[in-house]
């Protein structure tokens, strides 16, 4: 979107959590125009970097002044959210537009349902980009280009629904409005069990290494890619894992069910296995 | 290596197999200054077009042919690796050099020291470099640049090593000795663990998928990145897993147990599953 061209009936925001989405959402938004873009972080030196990288104009001194804002953002690990909506959403500002970008997103909408007046602008948000990297250098607002920004209602609010098109826009992001069960069901098995395995993978080749053997000398590529997110930051993940613990779970014995059936074919030979490979591969592009 | 630096004791080569990595291998040969490089394909197509990209001067007519040059690179996959030395090891050239490229090894030492003359330096090779693209249209010569090259030997043989070591460096790689026991053990647990993981992932994530609904819509660089190894040609996957069969079944045993840890994790908490996530890249970062 060019500068200049935000959108006005997003008006002031203010973003809690100046980590890496945080940051990169403020980035993005003042990128876009937005006028008045104010950031709290419990962790001062932290907002304070994200706004020396251009993500706000000004840091806050506690939580409750980001209700003031016309616009809430809140960019924290899911658990945090969940949290924050329930303690303070009763004191949200009618009329005012809150969303968040949580990577699970059923605990999210059963906490504004609980805890947020009907009267506020409230949805879930999700957007689909950001890097392995934590806190405020992590931050790339060009991934935001092109990336999903997924939308789930907790109710039947146009307005919600219209700002978080708006503001998605905004970030040059491409809205999409889901089912926070559908999203969390389809996010365990992509971005989640992605993490999961990425973790799980680094732990089995490093169990594997012994005395003055060094991965580092033989691995390739593939491996590195494979890894890559075990070098997100733990305590992110574990907070969307847990949010998300039913589906995960869910996603995991599909993924152990799938194991199974590669073993097996492996023991049925280069033939079988080729045919129930390329099975494989064909779900995926067949739901692409 | 810079042009006309190709080590003469290499002499004459051919390769058989003119796919991604026989492709390669031998533009990368030729940049080096190789005096005489010829290919064998099953497929003559492939072979002309293999040519064509400028991985050979010439091609042959037939495998049997190949047995002349000075060095041989047999650039298949492991099963037809191993079928190829059984079959013509006995009538390989005495004082000749014969490498692989396989990324399964023990079966390919062990076919070297069953049909393959003492007379011949034959050793066991491995470039840790490549793309999923198959054919001669995947190769990527710069991927060799700096790239491990595993050499295993069959047998004492002084002359075999020299030469393997020689040949990793006219490619720009890295050479490596390793015993084939600890390449299998290691690269089941990095390469064809992750190949594994991208295909089961892929399944997993595809058979998630509901009518109306597109992964394509919701996915982030995460998980392409996690798939991207599941567009690899399923034959020549299913190739080194089988011939690297009882190591890759250990590894996928090592993670479904991985996998069990982390479920556990989850439903001890947050906090609980963050120090585990924490333990396993730490595992990782220690053995690389």
């Amino acid at each position: 979107m060019p500068e200049g061209s935000f959108p006005a009936e997003l008006s002031s925001v203010a973003i809690v959590g100046a980590g890496q989405v945080g940051t990169m959402v403020g980035m993005a938004l003042r990128e876009a125009g937005a006028p008045d873009v104010s950031l709290f972080d419990r962790d001062p030196g932290v907002a304070q970097e994200s706004i020396g990288r251009g993500a706000g104009d000004r840091s806050l001194a506690d939580a409750g002044q980001a209700l003031r804002a016309d616009t809430l953002v809140l960019a924290l690990p899911v658990p945090a959210i969940v949290s924050f909506l329930d303690d303070l959403g009763p004191s949200f500002r009618a009329g005012s537009f809150v969303i968040d970008t949580g990577s699970a997103k059923g605990r999210v909408v059963e906490a504004i349902r609980r805890s947020v007046p009907q009267g506020v602008h409230a949805i879930g948000g999700h957007p689909i980009a950001g890097t392995e990297r934590p806190g405020p250098a992590g931050a790339r607002p060009r991934l935001l280009q092109e990336a999903p920004f997924i939308l789930t209602p907790a109710r039947p609010d146009e307005v919600a629904l219209a700002r978080g098109e708006a503001l998605a826009r905004a970030l040059g992001s491409r809205p999409l409005v889901l089912e926070a069960e559908a999203h969390d069901r389809l996010i365990a098995r992509t971005s989640h069990l992605s993490h999961v395995l990425a973790f799980a993978l680094a732990f089995v080749a490093g169990d594997a290494v012994r005395e003055g053997e060094r991965l580092r000398a033989i691995e390739g590529p593939g491996f590195t890619g494979a890894t890559r997110l075990s070098s997100s930051d733990p305590g992110m993940v574990a907070g969307f894992l847990t949010a998300n613990a039913e589906e995960v779970h869910r996603a995991i014995e599909d993924l152990h069910r799938a194991l199974y059936a590669v073993s097996a074919a492996i023991d049925g030979g280069e033939h079988q296995l080729a045919k129930a490979l390329a099975a494989a591969r064909d779900a995926l592009e067949r739901s692409r």
